[in-house]
């Protein structure tokens, strides 16, 4: 089996190919590059916005370009490619120099790496090398990258919405297609304690989790059976893991009777059940209704699954909701279990993060020459020159703000802690830098979200985060524009 | 090169692997049964929805299908996996049935072709064959036809925006990784006429589409060279398909001019001008502007491509004040060519449709016995019985509506056509049914599009589309709830 044609290197912009075979024909393909990737604003859901993102897609984004060559397959699709003259779109002598030299071990990409807070217009990926290789290697960066981090980013909040709850990522049967393994291990790094994707979690070495559907006690009540034979058989094959959905008919005179009477059987033969999923009806009366059966008949740890139309929002009110009217809130937070399906997988509010990739320097005899943008769009605008990030820290150990600096600008130190490098080798050699492992990007992720002022953590209207450019990325810039207005002028 | 575990069989949730082995250990698995594949609602893209959705993303399901086993790697994996005791979760005798049975060629799929305009709460496919394969599909199903008939809406609800201009889909760098592929191939089944994505237009058979990127002008420029030397080294290489992007440093006082100035050389020696493109600033005021200085240079019909944040009611207002403050709006309408891309891909304001996989019939001793489902939340309950689906036409050709059928049910011909069946044969026997291609989705929509009532086809508000019922299908529903009712009681 190999991998189809529309999932390899050729899963590119054209563009990419065009502007490189203008490069190669120039002379300047080999020319020395930097590119930077940052995103310009925060996901922003409708009502509510990200106050911080998450950066992921660093570990896929390795894995696919190790796979990506330009190999007989792909070469022969781009000659066939035509001009609107009827020519080969693309000369010989590129394709030649694309087959030997079309694979991306030249490049070095600096990073954030997966797990660590990103913010808006601070460069969260340096790509630096042939100017035709860093340009060819956008799109696939754009495409791992900017979908990992907005799922990453959303799976942060709704794991701070949960508290103390297990959050599981769910959302595979409406992500998009392929799309899905990337989610499911995005929201793994940002904030999902689990997944119901098998082959991703698998891949990340974590259990994939789950319950069953209705189909399992329609199929029994078809046969002739019931509710209670169809969750009988669940739990002789999975008496350990017996989680039970419950509103096949009817959730509190039919699933959950029937499920306490199979956790009595359960208990009587020395096993420990697994839970109840909620799957539809309004959770803020059904979620204490449950606890309290479940309760009376003595399973007071059985934990609830949740699982229908959940975000950070709607699991934020029912908490709320649950404080304010229940009886005993905490007790019954601390058993929910939160299936996050299609609202994580796609991001639902704000479905893309707009990264962009802008070239900021190319090399010539020696010397980082600096390229810059300006457009008529000021938001779009690009500085110039090859860059690093730093976070600086206040006297608590909060993060005061990140700061872009040239690249080889050292922040002055202030206060106690000294400025933190946010950019770390992550690609060389054709592949991934380091030891990357879900537990190192978790570690990250939460070191940084305690180090993160409070009130950016908000899930509404969070307090803005510092990005500041450093007095000689400013001189640069200062000094960059007024040499093209003259030029202009 | 290998697909990697995470893109192959196991991309699905956890709970169709138990209940399958549930199925399997309750002596079950190989009845026949039916399950069907529908959507609630019609994406809404908050102030406005969809009146009709493009079925789309059976070609891309069949491709996984064909490559999906349970090989040894996969068969290792799940034998990995162990229960809340550190027992195996699933027994070797199921494994080994898994192995030898656990791919999808005993299934059998009826349903839309692509490009067919489908409807919310109207089965789009059925599936039958074993129970425990034709819940193992759930997932992959789901997450390609779900995702495919999302996106698919979008390009159709663009293009009828767009009017008679072009409409380019540019979105794979914020789209979801490999996700990326499918996005492109449903886009173009919706309504995007070409894409930039080089290997999924590669594998439908059509040329992709592109221009350059501001790094190409930004790279001459940093090398000492002007934005008039960038647009003369595109030109030089591609002097029949050269689409200038003019908005590096001015649109209207350096980018256009400069474009101008190297469609003249380029006319000089005997080509054609492909384009400029323009991807930030006001477009009701741009475009109109960029018209009058190509005109004024005897360029009148080259295309203005338009690439900034578009989407179907940018495309619709901008289309509006056109008319409203242009000399000769139809004129400039008509170059006009949109690069569609975020938006797009991800299917921005509505990116899930809230497709569902309902068992309604299972097979024993040669009887359907019905399966059903009431849930606390009727808009979430399914109707039961093994079923087809019919469009019904009016006196003009438009269509009245559809009608859900039990499967051995043919509706009353009423007027002059007889009812149209929308379900087809797709996927027998491990295999794509029929010959498919670009070509055939794309007529099917033009031909559905052209018949459905233009109130339905509105932008903003559309008229609903009545599905409704058939009296068999009423009948069933209403005996199978009374039978459940009664066995409650």
């Amino acid at each position: 089996m190999t991998i189809p044609i529309q999932h390899g290197v050729l899963l590119t912009d054209l563009y990419q190919l065009t502007m490189a075979q203008v490069y190669f024909s120039h002379g300047i393909a080999d020319y020395e590059a930097s590119f930077e990737h940052y995103f310009r604003t925060y996901p922003s859901y409708g009502e509510h916005r990200a106050g911080y993102c998450v950066s992921a897609g660093l570990g896929a984004l390795a894995d696919r370009l190790e796979r990506y060559r330009f190999g007989d397959r792909e070469l022969a699709a781009l000659a066939h490619m035509r001009s609107a003259s009827g020519a080969p779109l693309f000369g010989k002598d590129f394709l030649d120099w694309l087959g030997a030299n079309g694979d991306f071990r030249r490049l070095i990409l600096r990073a954030t790496p997966d797990g660590r807070l990103v913010h808006a217009h601070a460069p969260m990926t340096v790509v630096e090398g042939p100017l035709a290789l860093a340009q060819l290697v956008e799109t696939a960066l754009l495409n791992h990258r900017n979908f990992s981090t907005l799922v990453a980013t959303k799976a942060a909040r709704v794991k701070q919405a949960a508290r103390s709850g297990t959050v599981l990522e769910f959302g595979m049967r409406r992500a998009a297609g392929l799309g899905a393994s990337l989610a499911t291990e995005s929201a793994l790094v940002g904030g999902a304690d689990f997944s119901s994707n098998v082959g991703a979690s698998h891949r990340v070495g974590l259990p994939a989790k789950g319950t069953h559907a209705h189909s399992l006690v329609q199929a029994f009540m078809a046969l002739g059976g019931t509710e209670l034979d169809a969750f009988r058989a669940f739990a002789r094959i999975y008496p350990d893991d017996c989680v039970l959905l419950v509103d096949t008919i009817d959730t509190l005179e039919s699933g959950i009777p029937n499920a306490i009477r199979v956790f009595e059987e359960l208990r009587g033969r020395g096993h420990r059940p697994a839970g109840i999923r909620l799957d539809s009806g309004d959770p803020a009366s059904l979620a204490p209704a449950a606890v309290r059966m479940l309760d009376k008949a003595g399973f007071g740890n059985v934990p609830i699954v949740l699982s229908d139309r959940l975000d950070e929002i709607s699991i934020s009110r029912l908490a709320e909701t649950l404080a304010r009217d229940a009886e005993d809130p905490d007790r019954i937070i601390g058993r929910l279990v939160f299936g996050v399906g299609s609202r994580l997988a796609t991001s639902e509010g704000a479905p893309y993060l707009d990264g962009v990739f802008k070239l900021t320097a190319v090399r010539q005899d020696r010397r980082w020459r600096h390229a810059f943008k300006r457009t008529d769009d000021l938001a779009k605008s690009a500085p110039p020159g090859r860059k690093s990030l730093w976070r600086l820290y206040g006297e608590e150990g909060y993060a005061r703000g990140d700061m872009v600096t040239l690249a080889d600008e050292v922040p002055d130190r202030e206060g106690t802690a000294p400025p933190e490098p946010l950019l770390e080798d992550a690609w060389r050699e054709g592949r991934l830098s380091g030891e990357e492992s879900l537990h190192t990007a978790r570690a990250r992720r939460r070191a940084d979200m305690a180090r993160l002022p409070p009130a950016c953590l908000d899930l509404v209207d969070p307090e803005p985060y510092p990005v500041v450019r450093s007095p000689g990325l400013r001189a640069l810039s200062d000094r960059v524009l007024a040499a093209v207005m003259i030029g202009e002028g």
